[in-house]
Order: C-alpha cells, then structure tokens, then sequence
C-alpha cells in the first residue's frame, strides 16, 4: 500500500507540473457535494490510502498533508504511517488550517488547483480569498486524478425508481409549479438543482447510487420554460422516461448540463445556492447572466413536511418502533445466554427492520457502542473491532430505516445490570435535557442556535457537556442528515418552522468509561397565536420505550415524569396492537409508569 | 416650525445640487458614534424637527424621509405633521428600508451623499454595496449642514477631569501597555481609538460632553512608538495637561488627527474597528497602510472588569440600593397622602441617588411607567405628560447612577394594590425568567444569544413575549450602554467572559394596560472546570428588595423561591448596616421569606 500511495503522489506531481501548479487540494467530496460518495469519488482513499468519512489532502511538490477531525486520528495515524503523509488534527489547537499550511509551505506568486467540479462556491471563495492575502492563486484546474488513476471505478449506473405518489404525496407537476412561484418571488428565472436530495424529492424519484441514501446521480434545472433533468439514459427504464417525457421533462445526458448552462440567453437570472451548488456550475455560465445566491429552493420547500408527509411519517415510525421492541426482547432473552457482541447487535437491528413493510434498507450504519466504546461518538462497529457484550454497564444503539413512507433515526442506551450513582446522574440529566427541548414552545422565527441549550442546560449545571450538536433535519424517505435547518450552538440563520422534522439527541461521553446519548425524532408544529406572536411547539415522532433502569427521579420535575409517563402511554397505545403475546407483556413492562 | 423646516431642507437641496447630489443621508449620530449626542451633532432635529433619539433622516431633491422605531412612532406623527417629511416606521412590514427606499426613488446613475465623518466603516460599506446593485453611487460629501446651519451650537467645552486611580485600580500606563500586547498579537502596530468610553477607561479621564455618560470628545492613537490624545486644549487644565504629557501622552487638537494618519509611514499596520470608527478615519488612511479590521481592544478591554472594579461596583450598589430603599419607603409612606406622579418619582429617585457619596450624576433618564404607561418601554417622563400615580395597579421605574465606583441600572415593577390573577401570572413569569439567566452556568464560549432563551421560555409556555433584548453591557463610571457583548436573540459573536457586567431584563408589555420589568446587574464570574470544559456562572451585583405581592408561588419551583430568598437574605445582609430605625425595619419587611 505505501508504495501505491507513494508512486500515485509522484504521478500526480507530474500532472501538477504540467499545469504549473506548487499544490494540489484534493477536497474529497462530488460535484454534488454529498455526505456518502460514490466510488469513482472516492479520491481521498485513492490518493493517501485513509479511507475515513471526513478529510482533505493537499499534496504539493515537497509534501502531502491530510486533515481530518477527532473520530479518526487513531485510524489516520495507522493509515498513514510509512507514507511520509503528515496528519493534520483538525480543531486542535496549533495545528495549521488547510490555507494556513499552503502560506507556511508556499511562497508568494505559487499557484495552487483544485477539481473545481467537486468544491462548492462558497468554499472556493474563502480559500481563494485567504490565499490572495498571501500572495497565493486558486486555480480551477479540473481533476487532475482522471489521467492518473488507470482502474478508477465507474460511475454508478443503477436504476432509477418512482416514489410512488401514495408515498410522495405530492406530484411533480406540483412540486415544479411551487419552485417556480418562489424562484419568481426571488426574481431568478432558473433554479440550478445539484444536491441529489434536493433532486430526488422534486421528481419524484429515487435511487441507490449511494449507500444509506435513496439517491441517484443527476442534475436539474427548472423554470417556467422547461425543466430538464440531466441523467445518463441507462438509469431510466424506457417506461419511466416515457412517463416524465409525457409530463413535460425533458431528459439530457448527465454532462450535457454545462452546455446547457454555456448557451443560456445572456438575460436569464439564475438561482444559484452557493453551499449547494460547486464552482465548476458557477464558471460554467455566461458572464451576461445574472446570478442571485439564496438557499436551494426545493432544499427548503422539502424540510417543510406536508401534513400527508407527517401522517406516514407516523405510520413508518410505528414499524420502526415494533422493529426496535422487537430487538430490545431478543437482546433481553439473549443476552448472558448466547454470544453478543457490538456487530451482532448492529446486524440484528438491521435484521428487525428488515422484516417491516415498505422498508428499502438502512439510513445509516448503525453506531454500537458498549461500555467504553459508546465514548467514542461515530463507532464504525465491525466484526473485528465489536466488543463482546455482558451483563454489565451501558450499551448505546443508534440506528434508523429508510422504509417508502420515512426515513428513522433513533438512539437508545440501556443499562445491563445496576448502575452507579453518577452513571444514574448522568442518564438522567441527558434525558433531562431531551425532554426540555421536546416541550418547549417558542414564537415563528426562532432559530436552532436559541433552542440548543435547553438540551444542555441540565448537564451544564453539572459541569456536563457533549460535543456534537443537538439536531439534526431529516429526510422524507431520503437523506438522514437534511438541510437548512438544525438544532446545534454554530449560527445558523434558518429559523425553525412548522412542518420540519429534526432529531433531539443530548448525549454524554466519558472517554473509556461510557457513553450516553437518547434520540427521538421530533415535528415542528404550529401552537397557539397570541397577542405576542405565533408559537410553534415540538411534538415527538418516534415511538420507542426509553430505558427507565438508568433514571434517578429525583433529579426530574413533575413535567419530565409526566411527559416521560405520556410519552411510554402513547408508545403503548400505538404499538400495543401491532404486536402480540409475550412482545406485548413486555412492551408493557417497558412502557410502565415510573416509579 | 413647519416653515423653518421647510427652510432649512430647500437650503439642503441648494448644497446637494452644488455637489451634484440626488439624495443626502444624515445618520444622525456623531464622528464617535455615540448613542448620546452634544448638540453640535445634533443634525436629526435640526433637519426635520424629530426629538427622538433614535431615526435617520434621507433628503431627496422632491421629497423627505425619516426612519424611526417603534417606540417613537406617535412623536414624530406629531413633529412632522405639516412638514410634508414622510414617517417610513422601522421593523415594519412593508415599509421600505432606507437603501429600498432610495431605489424606488432614485434612477439609475444617481448620486447620494453622506457625512463620512458621521457614519461607520460597515454602515457605509453596507449601504454603498445595496445602492451600488441599482447602479447607485454612494459619494463622502462631508458635512453638508455646516453651510446652512447659522446658529449651529458650538463643541461642547467641558473641562476634562481625571477619574483617579482608587477607583480607575488600573493606572493609565498598564493599560496602554496591554493595549499595546493585544496589537502585537494581532499584528497591529495603531490603535485608534474613537468610541468615548473606549477612550475615557483608556486614560483614566472623564468628562461632561454628553448628558449622563461621562465622557469628553476626543481621539486618541496608541502604539509602542506614541500615544497621542487628539483633544481641544481648552478642556484639559495646565495641571492634568502637564501630568499627561509627564506620563509620555502627547497632546494634540482634536481636528490634528487627520493630519496624523495622512501622515503615517507607508509601512505602518493599523487596527481599525469598522463598527466603532467613522468612514472619514479610514479614507484619512495612506493606501499603502495595512488595515486589520477587528473589535477596537480597549473595548475588549474594559468590558471584562478587574477584581478591584467589581469590588468597588459592590460598593456602589450598596449606595445604590440605600437610595433605593429610601426612595421605596418615601413611596409606601407618602401614595395615596399627597400628590404622586410618575415626574414626582423620577425627581425622587434621583434625588435619593444624589445624596449618597461619590455620586456624579444620573446614568440615563429614569424610565417610569405607571399603569398603561409601563406597556411604553422607552417613556420619557416630562411633567407635562405624567400620569398621577394611585394606590392601584403596577408601577415600574427604570433608573441608575454614576458613581465613582461604578454605574448602575436597575427596573423594579411594585404591585400598589391586590392584583388579578392575569397580573400575578404575568409578573411570576417575568422573575421566573429573571432567575433562570442569573443561575445559569455554561461552558466559555457561550455567547448571549445561547443564553437569551432562558429569560424567555416561562413567558413563551404562556404565549408571552417581549421585543426587547435580556441584557446589554454596562460601563464602569462610563455608559450605562456597553458593548460588545449582549443577551439577546441576535447574533453577537462576542462570547460571554468573566468579569463582564451585563443587565439582566426581562419583561412583559400588556399594551394599554400595564408593564413589567424586572432588572438586576450580573457580573460573569468563573465556576469549575472539568474534563468537560471550563464553566463559567453569573452572580447578582444590584442590591434591592424585588416586590414580593405579585408572585405567584404555586407558579415558582424550589430552586426558584431559593435563589429568591438567599437573594433577599443578602440585601438584608449588605444593607443592614447603612440604614436605621423605620427604614431598617422596612428593609426586613421587604427582604422577608416568601410565604
């Protein structure tokens, strides 16, 4: 492997050479700038061997650095090692940024490139404006790996399927009609989609490009002229594309969107989301038109769930919680018993909700943590790595479904044996402090930032704290981390609407001890309106039994026990008729009053 | 007045043609960028006849505009009634913003002015760049009032005095030289300094410029080459000149500045705060400076207290509460017998505040608001417009003093009779807020609009609310207004850190009905620090009974009516031995356990 990466640098040197450039950003995201990415983007693990979710590398004609964050430093230290490739902790204080470091190890008039197809606007331009500072160009240099990397995986060409309507709720003639209303309230006449979320709830469609992600890759632009979707035909089943073409799509290739964009009319206004859309989109359009940065408009229009949305939301979250009971009953039967370890565990859950109607797969690998592995907050459990699991301590379970009426996400920790006054403390204050946020009413306007601390303040008051944010949006049968909004202490100036379905996940993580979290995923609905404005309120979606082992009643008020108590009657209620016998007696005991 | 108005806007018009202007701007602020304004700045008023303190004024060649908020809006109804200036309200719907404005009135390739010695770096760059989308020049046109304002008043001449070093704890010196280590880390070499409280702390001097702030016009240049205070000789004594220049502190005219940073080397790096400076100093710069924008330091500087500043802010806060006390017992003993207005209680409170020592003014115009008037959040009191107090209903005051140890603000709402159930809930719900913020504890780098929510959330579970900020920063024998951090909903980069003195305000504002406000001074201190970070707390600084007939105890928990209690155990405590006979005994009446 080290003389792979060692002779895939020096060929990329070449190519740098070739085009004049002292460094090279290798940012490790695509030109639709996804979260999951399919292989033939895979080029951070292609050029320094890491093959973690997060990173960037810059290689330039001396050196090649990789920056990551806290998850995965053991796992880059070992990836790295004998590569000469330097490990930059990202967040950690002293070590240089990525632009830093290209001031430290370039001099003035260097150039530096990147693929400009896979970096979004806004990215672009605060590196080219902290490198200007130094002296130092960004250059859009295209992909420089493409006439290096000989066995480079194609690009994905699985079928693309309908959301059925029953499951959509809304059809696409609708959904179009409704973007063209906001892009003529904006001013712009087209909106550019490029976030492939943001694509598949428009038309309707869905694929597998991508793991966890029901997600095909394609672009679209729409206006009240046309809408286009730009996929490679072989994604599409004659049928289908007969079907949108008799709608009024039209389909072009996948590439053919940057012609498309070079022979717009030089007066057309153009919607372009800075974050969602990458540089090479923005260069693409001729310098006449006239471009309005603003927020995708279907990214907004699809966090704002309809009513139909949330009614199968419902229906969904009810398989996903038998499936969960269903797994807390095995466990409970097994554990002690037979094996059990940190996969098992991962696979059972998947096991569980496989067998539910609708369900298309995992939204995520789930994230099993035992004991001191539950500290470590994004565990990627495998067969080698999973701890064995006895009756003794925390177990932490975060997982979730993409069934055809709802995405899941949900995590609970449960105590296996007794536990000790502060592992009882603990649980407690971030169960508190999930239940503050999931009660609280608020005016129109709030933002995600006003609300985090209700999540913290128990574990604040405490010295407790955790170091992720607190909510994330989540997609409709489609992505589990979905935009604009979000529940966390960074700025973020969207404000938090009715219709918008986000987690609540308060956790807490003693590094080689333990770690805690409790997740349910909650709606945004409307409250009363008063003289001092219109309220909004939180009301839970996910119907699971939350552990009451760990809870010591004395550190909650009367309004945590009885939302608590509220809360495990209603997972009663809804499940109680969808499960039977035994399953039923304990869903009972787990759903009891607390005592 | 109307055609003195008239008068002086076609004299305007006559400026603006000469200068070949289609619109002129007048921000109605001065080259410091006070909140409070010596008359010679006072341009608003003169302009369009307005008093209030807030608003701006725009003059086309056809028409007049002026922008005020909300607390306002009746005052300038009747100002500019018959003056044909038309009242655009602020924060309204619908109604345009200034720039907005200007494009609707203005044609492509029109020119605007401003006064650039009266406007920030960031308001000017902000407008400049709305303005230049619909191809609108914004143009420094100088001080176009100085040609027809005959009987413009002079500069103020106030004699500057020194704030001596027992209560300024830090001597001029020390503090120059750590002004001086905060620009060598930001790789500055000049500071200037603009803000008047920035200046006052900085030199340990006072004035008499603006009513109730203690400040002098001035500037000043710090660097490790020279500080350089840039003031009217006039208002410094042989004395303190001498002792000044002594110390190293050059001495030049108030007008000299300009000359000096024309004149800078080519090579120097100046710290410029584009929030705190007026346009004129930065275009004053030679093009080859290096400009660092970033927050002026002695503004960073001041806000976190030493430990001997908040020692003596507790001293005075004992005074302040003395007066307090006696100003509350003059009340009890005198409603109902002769004569109360809400002019008699504003005359009453400053009254008391005077007789106490180091005592050297008011720190803002006390806000008293009886009944429906307390629904006003800025009333200004005049005998003229008081309304005569009954034993019935709420009274709120809202005042504060400058003593030499320190500056206070406090808002106390008294019940003057039994209340409804409607006003008990209201009132509990305002103290509820008021202590869940004082006993917060938080992680450093919380900032105020994480904290915010806890002095709303009681009101927002009942559908209330109210429109103002939590908390604003407050001077040490300087501002009653500081920055730059605050609590309130709006993003404020500015963390919260130890030793920083905030208000803590909560209200509510039943329109036509009654107002509440309950207020105390906090200072930001250190709590523990643990694996998970170091935490910070607030303790109270204000010593003053908070009325206890308008709780509602079944609506307070524990922890609540704790704080409460401790809270009146300590100004018994603190004030016990500055007070005798009657008055001690209503001390210990007010400070009483809740029943």
């Amino acid at each position: 492997m080290k003389e792979l990466i060692e002779n895939r640098i020096s060929n990329l040197r070449i190519e740098m050479q070739k085009k004049e450039l002292d460094a090279y950003i290798i940012y490790g995201t695509d030109p639709h700038l996804s979260e999951y990415i399919p292989a033939y983007w895979q080029t951070r693990p292609f050029i320094s061997g890491f093959t973690g979710s997060a990173g960037m590398v810059i290689v330039s004609l001396t050196k090649v650095a990789l920056w990551t964050d806290s998850r995965y430093f053991l796992q880059a230290e070992e990836q790295l090692s004998g590569t000469g490739i330097e490990l930059v902790k990202m967040r950690v204080t002293g070590q240089p940024e990525p632009a830093e470091w290209l001031k430290m190890n370039l001099e003035r008039g260097s150039s530096v490139g990147t693929d400009e197809g896979c970096i979004s606007v806004n990215q672009f331009r605060q590196f080219e404006s902290r490198l200007s500072q130094s002296g130092i160009l960004l250059k859009e240099s295209g992909d420089l790996l493409k006439a290096i990397w000989i066995d480079r995986p194609t690009l994905p060409d699985f079928q693309v399927y309908e959301h059925e309507l029953k499951y959509a709720c809304t059809d696409r003639k609708s959904k179009i009609e409704t973007i063209c209303n906001e892009l003529d309230r904006s001013g712009a006449q087209i909106q550019i989609i490029t976030a492939l979320d943001d694509l598949a709830w428009t038309f309707n469609l869905r694929g597998s490009d991508v793991e966890c992600n029901p997600v095909f890759m394609a672009y679209a632009c729409v206006s009240r002229k046309e809408t286009i979707l730009f996929i490679e035909s072989k994604k599409l089943s004659a049928e289908l594309r007969n079907k949108l073409e008799a709608e009024g799509i039209q389909i072009k290739a996948y590439d053919e969107l940057f012609n498309f964009l070079t022979l717009l009319p030089s007066t057309t206004t153009i919607l372009i989301d800075p974050d969602r859309t990458n540089q090479a989109i923005l260069k693409s359009l001729p310098g006449s038109c006239k471009v309005i940065e603003g927020l995708s408009v279907p990214c907004k229009l699809k966090a704002i769930k309809t009513e139909d949305e949330i009614r199968n939301i419902r229906q969904a979250m009810r398989k996903d919680g038998v499936a969960m009971l269903e797994f807390l009953f095995w466990l409970n039967n097994n554990l002690g018993i037979i094996p059990v370890t940190e996969y098992t565990v991962a696979e059972k859950l998947n096991e569980f909700r496989a067998r539910q109607p609708e369900f298309k797969g995992i939204s995520f690998y789930p994230i099993v943590g035992y004991k001191e592995h539950g500290a470590i907050v994004h565990i990627h459990v495998t067969e080698a790595n999973a701890l064995a699991i006895e009756p003794d301590g925390f177990l932490l379970f975060d997982s979730g479904g993409q069934y055809l009426d709802g995405t899941t996400d949900i995590t609970r920790t449960i105590a296996l044996s007794e536990l000790t006054t502060q592992q009882k403390t603990d649980y407690t204050l971030v169960l508190k402090g999930m239940i503050s946020l999931t009660v609280a009413k608020f005016p129109v306007g709030t933002r995600g930032y006003h609300l985090d601390i209700l999540a913290r303040k128990a574990l604040w008051q405490h010295g407790l704290n955790y170091g992720h944010g607190t909510g994330h949006g989540v997609g409709y049968f489609l992505n589990v981390h979905e935009g604009p909004m979000s529940i966390r202490q960074e700025f973020n100036d969207q404000a938090i609407e009715a219709g918008m379905v986000i987690s609540n996940e308060p956790g807490l993580y003693r590094s080689g001890a333990y770690g805690l979290r409790t997740e349910n995923m909650i709606v945004c609905l409307k409250d009363e309106s008063t003289e001092f404005g219109d309220f909004l309120r939180f009301d839970t979606l996910t119907l699971c039994p939350i552990d009451t082992k760990g809870i010591d009643k004395s550190l909650m008020n009367p309004e945590e026990i009885n939302w608590l108590n509220s809360y495990h009657q209603r997972v009663f209620d809804e499940l109680e008729s969808l499960v039977t016998g035994e399953l039923k007696v304990y869903l009972k005991e787990l759903t009891n009053k607390l005592k």
